[in-house]
């Protein structure tokens, strides 16, 4: 278990959430076929992301989308970090969430993302997730044979905290549905994962919808998490022993539910 | 004070410490003479970087290193982040020490390294700071008329608590004297200021000896800090606000002394 593959699904998003269901299923299918033993999607990938679809496309959990995410962790026996999709509670609010399959096809975890996206950059995006979405209160973590996986989606990634305090928890891999613009995408997409990467000596891995959505062109991609390759890392430059917790701490100040 | 100018000195260091005393000297001032208010020096700036050379050119504080930075500093009215140098405690104590100095040339705040350099990645670079060196155990903030500063030195930056510790204290820029080496330099040293920088949004400033110590180059740069810029990307992408403040925390266990 020292090693495993994880698929990153560059889905191509259209309006017809129905083309989005197939496509997501499809390629699930292609990544284990190639040996994925995790794989990913994007953030709102049955979806368009904009906050005028949101309450069009949003489901209940469990839900037509959610189904087909079951079906296909199980028919491929894989971990499926489900992207994320507009939930409705069913008491009228909506979430940003994703949902994690087991090999069994099983719900694991749902994540509603805790930091909405709401930013106003003039002349370049301004985008206010809060004008219809709820933000979740919940750490998400799960236990997989290869090792444990902390969930954020998109904006969740700005926020150090997070991922520290999942990486002091025991995650050696940290995932992120996301949908970046092109505005904070080109300026720190690459640059944050890299940075969580390197803080907290975890593997980073992202999923972003494929950007034209014109183009039939679908992305997915593939790597390897070398495990012993972290344990070597952390050999090496211990900074996690060489913390010093007696100056200073990352706390979970409550354990919300959502 | 919405802006003001910072310069970086990458000095070169040699074994002879009074040449490393006069070279700084000298580049503080043409710093300054370009209009610099703050003025940066690299770790270790007064002795080779080695553990077999800290106790050799160890000094109290005040001694004569820091006298000629205190000078240094009144002569061109600057503050002066003076990197670092061995520091003797008088009680058989090393420590790698930072000392800053205001235009006044009073010394404003000494900085004892928090997190010793130790790490080994085999066949590459080895080192244990800690076989002669003492860690300090305090934070070190300075206000100057243009921003509140945080200083760390070197190994320091690793680790992202302090800076956010830091950084919620009101510092809008962070200081770190560092001499990485050549191979967790083309890793890091780049990734980690980004890193500090963008998950804090504060200004961050680093300075490393100049490479190669029998040339006699010696690079120093200049750069503008723009309090404006800052304020304004805090306004547009309001992390600092949305931060989950009622989820978890990053605190200060104990202000400790040294």
């Amino acid at each position: 278990m020292s090693e495993f593959r994880l698929a990153v699904v560059q889905l191509q998003v259209t309006s017809v959430k129905a083309d989005n269901l197939n496509r997501a299923r499809r390629l699930v299918k292609e990544a284990a076929g190639q040996g994925s033993k995790v794989v990913l999607l994007p953030e709102c990938f049955n979806s368009p992301y904009g906050t005028s679809f949101f309450s069009a496309y949003a489901e209940r959990i469990p839900g037509e989308s959610t189904q087909v995410l079951s079906e296909a962790a199980k028919e491929n026996k894989v971990y499926l970090v489900g992207g994320s999709i507009p939930e409705e509670d069913g008491g009228g609010k909506l979430y940003n969430s994703c949902t994690v399959f087991g090999p069994d096809g099983e719900l694991i975890l749902k994540h509603r993302k805790i930091h909405l996206f709401d930013i106003d950059v003039p002349g370049k995006v301004s985008f206010q997730e809060s004008e219809t979405l709820s933000p979740g209160s919940s750490l998400s973590m799960f236990e997989t044979p290869f090792c444990k996986v902390g969930v954020g989606i998109c904006y969740d990634m700005r926020f150090a905290e997070l991922a520290q305090l999942y990486s002091r928890r025991g995650c050696q891999l940290l995932v992120y549905p996301g949908a970046f613009n092109m505005t904070t995408g080109p300026a720190h997409w690459e640059l944050l994962q890299r940075g969580r990467a390197l803080d907290n000596q975890v593997y980073v891995a992202t999923a972003s919808p494929a950007r034209d959505e014109t183009s039939s062109y679908v992305a997915w991609e593939t790597g390897t998490c070398y495990l012993q390759y972290l344990a070597d890392i952390r050999q090496q430059i211990p900074i996690t022993a060489q913390r010093r917790d007696d100056l200073y701490a990352v706390t979970c100040v409550q354990e919300g539910s959502s």
